[in-house]
């Protein structure tokens, strides 16, 4: 891999590109296909974080802040994009982070634990002793002193069936896709469609100002918005190329 | 990876995915994110082809038949995808195919090669004599008998930069590209927006035909027709979340 220009117009995205490319074993297969579902998804954002982001971002701050027992799961594709932005938000809370993976090996698991634990936090996830209900074997495995007790639980790029066992069970969750019409997205009690590195800091920030969300938050017309956003760049960029 | 059931609403997009995946070091990291990208622009399109894309199929068809030299190049994506349809391609036009990455490595040529003459043809690409001006040196090398003295070029998922080097050594290209919106799509001078596998046996029987496709084509209107699918697409979706 070469190395990126800084003044390139898509660096954010090819330098997360690259992380993952980098973290070679760590990512799976299936994880580098839903990053490039994400970025055409981000594409449509206009690589931006908008409105409706924003208000999402609000709501989960005060979430996390208020929970009994707020756990940060996080897989491969998280860690590796933003493992330090996670420690960092888990501290702000505070919260505990979980390494929960869909394609679970002990490996994967313990080398993500260590980039978690050089980022200055110690995660669980290593020795599973709880399993969510509803799902198959190794994907039901999780921690009962993380995900098994928590009440509200941060999902940064979940599947979609993993969510909505989250939810089943009674959890809170709030999760970051960058797909507006994905089961995680429509899922999730809130949810934050946006990028990953890029929200995350707006994420901390809101967590440190600790200021009430304020008006009720309807994640469905959240949802809604953000797709209005896409067709209206959408149809720009169509505006544009008619042009060109 | 567990056996997807044939049933399953979204099986072809599945199958897809995994023969990505299982094709292992032969599909570069990069390759897995870029089909990701084309997995979100298909759902947009519902994933189906569209009236644009059959437009495009056509006139495509008759650039090919009616071709001095016409080369299909292939990439890891492409063979790992749709390696046999690539080689039916090839014989009914009839075109050489060349292997031709954008990261190249001679056992990934070799490899690729492999299952080229497994589905039955004789591919070029394994000694490269020719450099496409404007490349860096490895993404440049490909061979003089094919693409190299190529008058026209059809290139499924191809990068944006060399998509435009041959646009700029003369050659007529074709691309197969989901994203309406990439450079590839722009530079090519035919873009049929359309996932390879559910286009190229549509290709293959207009190539069979040889109707002539008529009228006058556009690739900069067809685009626009493209988006404008989408945007009704996510409209509709949008209205369907609205509802739910």
């Amino acid at each position: 891999m070469g190395k990126i220009p800084e003044d390139h117009p898509r660096y954010q995205s090819l330098v997360a590109r690259e992380k993952l490319i980098a973290a070679g074993e760590l990512v799976a297969g299936a994880g580098l296909i839903a990053h490039g579902r994400g970025e055409a998804f981000d594409y449509l954002l206009g690589e931006k974080t908008t409105g409706p982001a924003y208000s999402a971002i609000n709501v989960a701050a005060e979430l996390l802040c208020n929970a009994r027992q707020p756990v940060i799961s996080a897989n491969g594709n998280s860690i590796a994009l933003a493992g330090p932005a996670i420690a960092e938000l888990a501290i702000a809370i505070p919260a505990r982070v979980e390494v929960n993976l869909f394609h679970r090996s002990s490996a994967r698991v313990s080398g993500l634990a260590a980039l978690l634990r050089e980022a200055g936090i110690e995660p669980l996830g290593e020795r599973p002793d709880f399993h969510i209900p509803g799902l198959a074997s190794e994907r039901a495995k999780c921690s009962r002193a993380g995900i098994g007790d928590a009440d509200v639980v941060l999902v940064p790029l979940e599947d979609g069936d993993r969510c909505q066992a989250l939810v089943d069970l009674g959890k809170k969750v709030i999760a970051i896709d960058l797909n507006p019409l994905s089961r995680t997205a429509r899922a999730a009690h809130v949810t934050i469609v946006d990028e990953l590195t890029r929200c995350l800091p707006l994420l901390i920030t809101a967590v440190n100002r600790k200021k009430p969300a304020g008006a009720d938050f309807d994640n469905e017309k959240n949802l809604g918005k953000v797709m209005e956003q896409m067709r209206i760049v959408l149809k720009n960029m169509q505006t544009r190329t008619g042009e060109g």
